[in-house]
């Protein structure tokens, strides 16, 4: 059997226990030119919270009733399509169940002996593609400039950081508690890092970014957002990668109130959607294999484990609790 | 002897009786390589109440006691810089006074018999250039595409409508009441206005901008600035140039709600100041100068009269009584 979840209701607010489903149906058949896949692991990502609603956005939500969306890596188990053999392993959207037959587009080969399987779904995968298009495309950051990225703990911002990093500029993280940060210290290299929980952001920025920011990359909106738009440069760029102390909010979100600074300041603030550059994913994925191999970015995949406990995994990505890319193994 | 409008107390909100105060003083002298000018013209500009406020920002506020800032054109009656004559007429930063001696350096030679004086503080003034870089190196447009302009019946945002006529875009404008909206439409040549004085600005945006808005040029910010995200086309650009329904307010400036519009639709909010492209100028003066000549922008000057009348001038920028380029003749 192929144990799924479903969207049952649209949540208001924090998605709970009555937002989906979890069923059980027989395994799929496996049509001509398709591939049947035993998924391994799913991604939990915060982007997941948008598609719940019903709102013109870069993507259809999820509809009603539907297998909940995500990325997905696993093994091919039949193969009706003469690129891809049974047993390879691949990566593509699987959707919140344990096993997927799919049309190959949009699926790529993965290689599980070159790296384990839930870094093609965060450093090697969505998320790396995100930090990678949204710093380099959305940033541009030339040597010597200052960064500050917040949520750099997480899946996006750790990895935003250490491509700053190789590319020559300062790095200031803001994250969420103690460990978070020395994990962005010590471990990922970032010149320093700002405790949100327990700093005065505004003061931690003026102290780490004596010269100001030239690059903000937001992932969290809110008040960290403006006050991260009174300390910037002239010229200054901010990718709008998400909004994550928003997401749940059951009024509208908080508009920045310091968006003026983008006029005194020529600068800008602007969005982003990683499938916008589809067409440069391969080189992406060239250069994030090629910095994962050389040591320069490092990564940390947080591992739940049993399809039945989506929801409560879920929830991990706004408690603060999880340490880096989340991932939920869903069978063996 | 040379009246003056000098900064008295800083405004909180709207400026009132108390914070500028006139005064009468001797002509000044004209130092070695100076020009003394009597100005004939002043341009009241919506950016002077940012100039009031003892706030970090693209160019310091005016002092205490100091002369207001303004722009102003006038005649050279005394001359001892070879490059100016007297008898010639400059444009340049007079200050809010009748006379000025200063250094030459930002002042450019006009001429009275191609252009009315006035002309030369808007339409080929800094109104003008702001119009022109804020659409042309901010905006991008493309030949086809739909730029929305808030303050169209102004002195910039009339002049942005008419050079997106030009480089053949759709163009709506947003104005307030039934008068200035005819104007933009009959005699600007947008092809429609809104009024969101009798409007539903969001229903206007749907009915004259079928194809979603490519360009949104924002002289207001506030509601419609909200509203204009919801109707944004992928990869819109949005020009901030001011945001005039929150240069008085005495709360914080309302930050934009929708911002995350700019994430799901890959746009971009930018703002910038007229003074960042000083070195373009004479790109922007000559494609202007040529466009007035040849009938392709047309521009309207609300002249008012008497430097005494300086306070009830300036509430006209923010009350919509007036039509187009403000100015106060303060010499004959």
């Amino acid at each position: 059997m192929n144990k799924q979840v479903l969207l049952e209701k649209r949540p208001i607010g924090m998605p709970s226990a009555d937002t989906w489903e979890q069923t059980s149906t027989p395994i799929p058949d496996c049509p001509e030119g398709h591939i049947l896949i035993q998924n391994h692991y799913i991604s939990l990502d915060p982007a997941m919270r948008g598609w719940l609603n019903d709102a013109k956005s870069y993507i259809a939500p999820v509809g009603i009733g539907e297998v909940m969306r995500s990325s997905g890596v696993g093994q091919i188990i039949e193969s009706k399509n003469e690129k891809f053999k049974v047993g390879d392993y691949v990566v593509g959207g699987s959707g919140v169940q344990q096993y997927c037959a799919v049309d190959v587009a949009g699926w790529v080969k993965v290689d599980p002996n070159m790296l384990p399987l839930p870094k093609y779904l965060g450093v090697l995968g969505m998320p790396g593609f995100t930090a990678y298009f949204g710093l380099l495309e959305v940033g541009l950051p030339k040597e010597g400039e200052t960064v500050l990225v917040s949520g750099a703990a997480g899946a996006v911002g750790s990895v935003v950081g250490q491509i700053a990093k190789i590319k020559g500029c300062r790095v200031v993280g803001i994250a969420g508690g103690a460990e978070k940060c020395k994990y962005v210290v010590d471990t990922l290299g970032f010149d320093a890092c700002i405790d949100y929980k327990s700093e005065n952001v505004y003061k931690g920025i003026r102290q780490h970014c004596p010269s100001g920011v030239d690059i903000y990359f937001d992932n969290v909106g809110g008040d960290i957002l403006d006050t991260a738009l009174t300390q910037i440069n002239r010229g200054a760029r901010i990718p709008i990668c998400g909004a994550i102390s928003q997401y749940n909010s059951t009024d509208r979100p908080k508009g920045p109130s310091n968006y003026l600074s983008l006029l005194v300041n020529s600068a800008r603030m602007e969005g982003f959607v990683v499938f916008h550059f589809i067409h440069k994913y391969g080189q992406a994925a060239a250069d994030l294999g090629k910095w994962v191999a050389e040591g320069k970015i490092k990564s940390l995949e947080h591992v739940e484990e049993g399809i039945e406990n989506f929801l409560p995994t879920y929830e991990k990505l706004f408690s603060g609790e999880k340490r880096g890319k989340l991932v939920l193994k869903v069978s063996e």
